[in-house]
């Protein structure tokens, strides 16, 4: 087994969800990722947990959504099992990121819903999503599977200490600032208020990589435009260069290069996903290239990402409204070049280097 | 996908477990049997059956035994899954047989007594244990992998109504009948009462491949020698020519070729260890050859089996004591040849033939 292996299993029993003896742990993986799955079975053991270890297959998932179609129900049996789980575990992995595309967009929306109580639950508990590096994903990011590997190890094993200390400078300003202002190149320029919400340090818990810092704009506050020049990938497709006009908080014009179609219908889905939910600012530059998976991509060194869609309420303060919507899509710019963001228009960062680091000494 | 891994779905799904609408539905299978488990999820899909995929690991199951050796806990969200559900299908697999043979025995019984609960909540409900032919299974059973495939695939796919029919001739003849005589070379000469037991038609259900008729010995009255011409495989180990002395229903005398020893730790068990809990016949003649895997040996068309041990209550009449042990070892006799079984003093098989049966016209 790859010593990597090991390492990864191990940041994420005594890191990422800090298993305790006693704990029971539900482990989902693929079954490319087994490797993973033995050595998290070894951690657990070591520690005194009681593993119960479910198959992530997108090949079964997809084969039972067309048979059935419709009229899903809520599995009440792994909602029994997770509400008796303490801590879960999830890797995605999968030989094909397109192994679900040609399942009915409304049939997945209805699993979901019948679902949802699962999904809460597994929620409530401490749990970590995490990535196995498979073939399939290594071919999605244009990368070689011994080079995605590399990529994958070096973004999950960081100094998980070290880099919260880095984070937490950002997230102490942020949670003293009122106004954020993003200026990237020639076509983005926008405002918004963060003022009463809370930035969060994400160091590699809930998600595994993890690296950045995230809170939400006051929902009516957004002004300006943003052109995202990374790309993002929805229902297995490729939407390239959105570009967004808000004002009062709402997104009142926006295309996209590819896939428009993909970006109006998020947009449709309701109201609210015309909002922001969240702004993030990704600072993990082990990850320093794109890689199509949000999970990685969010977290890149030297971008920001905004979310139109659902807030996360923990990082909403009180009198504020929390932004609700069935959607929550993010989309990233780069901001290593000819970029500036400002809190209370005062430079944070400037072309990817902040003002409370010696980037230069690194 | 082999297309007969649909027809093994197929006939689980609608033969050995009957799911229907509704029923919720736990999969353990190991990650080699992806494909398997792909078509259980589509049949599932197809019923109305709502499932949660386990993955069956050896290699996993066997990192944490190592690693906690032992104060194994019952996993109560395990526990919770298989209270809520109503059917579970578990296949064999896996690509090592011996994945398991360094884990110390004591460690094993722990783990089987802390999850004791597990296991009887899990045989409450509508169960199906059968088998995917992996690389490590065909080499156990010296055959190569795609003779392994039709083996598997030839064995679990008969015509389970016309099995069950003839199958059903021998029921009837064991159930009015009171003692049975199994003869058989030079070396086995065997008596025992089944009066006032209940012989049962194993047609494909708890087990796929199904395929014997089996019954419950009167616990004191087994009296004669039997020579166990074919081997079994027990912890890894292979026993060889097992010779038993009966008496007064038990074992009073015994000797293997090989591993001695293995069958000697059986039988200091427990006190009924040493007693017939199992009167078997196989009639799966698609079983035409020893595979090393009681779940088709026991099958095997023209063989006896006996087990030591544990003996299923369904087949114990009242009045009739049910032998208790934590131990239950299937061993076999070939009928083949120079061998007879007689009811009550009348032939019903001659060198595997059926008097029941016109074998030379099939």
């Amino acid at each position: 087994m790859d010593p990597r292996i090991r390492e990864h299993a191990e940041t994420i029993v005594e890191h990422s969800i800090e298993l305790e003896a006693g704990d029971n742990l539900v482990i989902q993986l693929p079954s490319e990722a087994e490797d993973l799955a033995v050595a998290l079975h070894e951690y657990a053991g070591d520690v005194g947990a009681n593993p119960v270890y479910l198959n992530n297959s997108e090949r079964a998932e997809r084969a039972y959504l067309r048979a059935r179609g419709d009229d899903f129900e809520l599995p009440d049996h792994e909602l029994a099992l997770y509400e008796e789980a303490d801590a879960f575990v999830i890797a995605r992995g999968g030989g094909n990121v397109s192994e679900k595309s040609d399942i009915d967009p409304e049939t997945t929306a209805d699993h979901n819903r019948a679902r949802r109580p699962v999904q809460r639950t597994r929620l409530s508990k401490t749990w970590c999503l995490t990535q196995f590096p498979t073939e399939g994903r290594a071919q999605l990011a244009g990368m070689s599977t011994e080079e995605y590997e590399n990529f994958v190890y070096d973004a999950v094993s960081l100094d998980w200490e070290a880099q919260h200390e880095f984070q937490q400078q950002l997230v102490e300003r942020l949670n003293d600032a009122e106004e954020v202002r993003i200026r990237s190149g020639e076509e983005t320029d926008v405002t918004m208020s963060i003022a009463g919400n809370t930035a969060l340090n994400d160091d590699g818990r809930a998600n595994l990589p993890g690296g950045e810092v995230f809170t939400a704009p006051v929902r009516d506050s957004v002004e300006g435009e943003v052109h995202f020049d990374l790309p993002l990938y929805r229902q297995g497709r490729e939407i390239e260069d959105v570009r967004l006009t808000f004002e009062e908080g709402r997104v009142v014009d926006f295309s996209a290069e590819r896939n428009e179609a993909v970006l109006s219908g998020v947009f449709d889905t309701d109201a609210s996903a015309r909002y922001l939910g969240e702004l993030g600012i990704g600072m993990n530059r082990a990850i320093d290239r794109f890689s199509y998976n949000m999970l990685f991509d969010e977290k890149m060194g030297d971008t920001v990402h905004m979310a139109v869609g659902s807030a996360y309420p923990e990082t909403v303060g009180e009198g504020n409204e929390v932004n609700e919507s069935a959607e929550h899509v993010d989309m990233i710019v780069d901001m290593s070049e000819d970029s500036v963001i400002e809190l209370d228009g005062e430079v944070v960062q400037r072309d990817g280097t902040f003002i409370f680091e010696d980037r230069e000494a690194e």
